[in-house]
């Protein structure tokens, strides 16, 4: 999916917001603000947006000698998603279809999205989490169950911070089969990387735990390492969690599902279904 | 006022709500916003941001070959607040304080304001002005009512399209002061004009109906006409409407009362006021 006008104002939304975040004096702030602008005024609109946000945060970490601004934030997601997982627990094991149950819950915690959700507050992550087991999924969830059945090996591509431990609920459906689960390389926004997915317990779940070897926002297969390119091209079945994943592999041939919030209109627009939607999504 | 960083998203978020509005193949769009983007990157902080904002609608203009691209939508608000006001005239009439009810429509006309709001529906500003008279006003409304009964010249400065509408209150309450009504010279977001001014009737209520030769989103004075400078600096009293005006002018000196919704988060902050707040203000 190609970056759109629309993306623009995004993108400098994103820039304010992580210089709201780390420590850096006006004059730092401004500098990084400039050079965002004049890199968006020659941006290529052939290329999914996390492959421009990618560059954005790699100058603006550069610039404000900060090597992981949203650590805190990441730190704070986990802990809120640690807490609501324990208590949401019970709840899916004893609902009528807990399949169904732990899916709306992996989907609900991709509204930790500080990519997307500029000024996301504790008291809105919360609430969009507490909705999750009465949000209704639009997708075919029987083709999805049976394509998990019939696939021997599933690569799971995971998103954010806090978000990952929800996929608990989905990877224990899973486990007689031979699972990866990858993160991003390096920080980048909000996104997992492996010390998260440790801590979110992944790692005793899925029979290998790998970072992808790049830091784009998703998934840009040629940054990514030969090793996660191997695995991704072997998978029978590949689920990829958040919209940085589905902007980065909306084309790609192979069978992939995606789960996600449309959190944005641009992507809303691209899948066709609401804004805000619970998607399982695969390409037709 | 001065530019902050939080004006960036906002100067390329209206850019692209302009460019929704106006005819333009994706080829123009994409150079308009680019040239836009470059523009911002060397902005000058030091200055009121109406002042940026003129130009970058100047560029828009120029770009797109269309001398007024919010012209569909002024009359929309025009025909809008028309309809309201017929409804809600008896209301204020028969209040048990019209002053203050009237004073409470001149604010709530003030949330027309397709700068702030990019994508005001026509059922959020009907639902704006519906709420006028449910909204306390915070201000000196006593300090205010003493300085127009002692003023013997007023200069009003209206604000948008459809909004000066609901001027109509507050003016009928000074029709025994020589009062000038001022709009801007020529079109710029969805300001005031003289044609909408007399379509509003104000030329019925005030003894000069005048436009002040500048088409800033404001009142930048050093760009105004010498007519208006000089019943500027002759008036007693001046009654400011909107963030433009208060941007522009308030580090001025002059006896101004400043009437205005607060509706973005740069300026709530200025004025030391909550972001919504229905505001009567005057420089402490």
């Amino acid at each position: 999916m190609d970056i759109h006008l629309e993306c623009l104002p995004c993108f400098v939304k994103q820039t304010l917001s992580v210089l709201n975040m780390v420590n850096a004096d006006d004059s730092t702030r401004e500098h990084i603000m400039r050079d965002v602008l004049a890199e968006l005024s020659i941006i290529n609109f052939n290329q999914p947006p996390p492959e421009q946000a990618q560059k954005i945060h790699a100058m603006i970490r550069d610039l404000c000698g900060n090597a992981d601004p949203y650590a805190v934030q990441k730190h704070a997601d986990m802990e809120l998603a640690l807490e609501l997982y324990a208590l949401v627990e019970p709840e899916v094991n004893n609902a009528p279809n807990p399949f169904y149950a732990g899916l709306q819950m992996a989907i609900a915690g991709n509204s930790l999205d500080h990519g997307v959700y500029h000024d996301l507050s504790y008291a809105d992550a919360r609430a969009f989490l507490e909705q999750g087991l009465h949000t209704e999924i639009k997708g075919d969830l029987e083709q999805f169950r049976t394509r998990i059945e019939r696939a021997e090996t599933i690569l799971f591509l995971g998103d954010n911070a806090g978000e990952i431990v929800f996929d608990r609920f989905l990877l224990r459906q899973m486990q007689h089969k031979e699972v990866t689960y990858a993160v991003r390389g390096s920080a980048i926004i909000n996104d997992a990387l492996l010390s998260d997915a440790r801590e979110a317990g992944i790692d005793k779940l899925v029979n290998n735990l790998i970072n992808n070897g790049d830091n784009a926002p998703g998934t840009v297969l040629h940054r990514c390492s030969s090793e996660f390119r191997r695995i991704f091209d072997a998978a029978d079945l590949i689920i990829a969690k958040g919209q940085g994943n589905y902007e980065t592999l909306s084309e790609n041939p192979a069978n992939i599902f995606f789960l996600l919030k449309a959190k944005c209109p641009v992507v809303a627009r691209h899948i066709g279904c609401d804004l805000g939607n619970a998607l399982l999504h695969r390409r037709s």
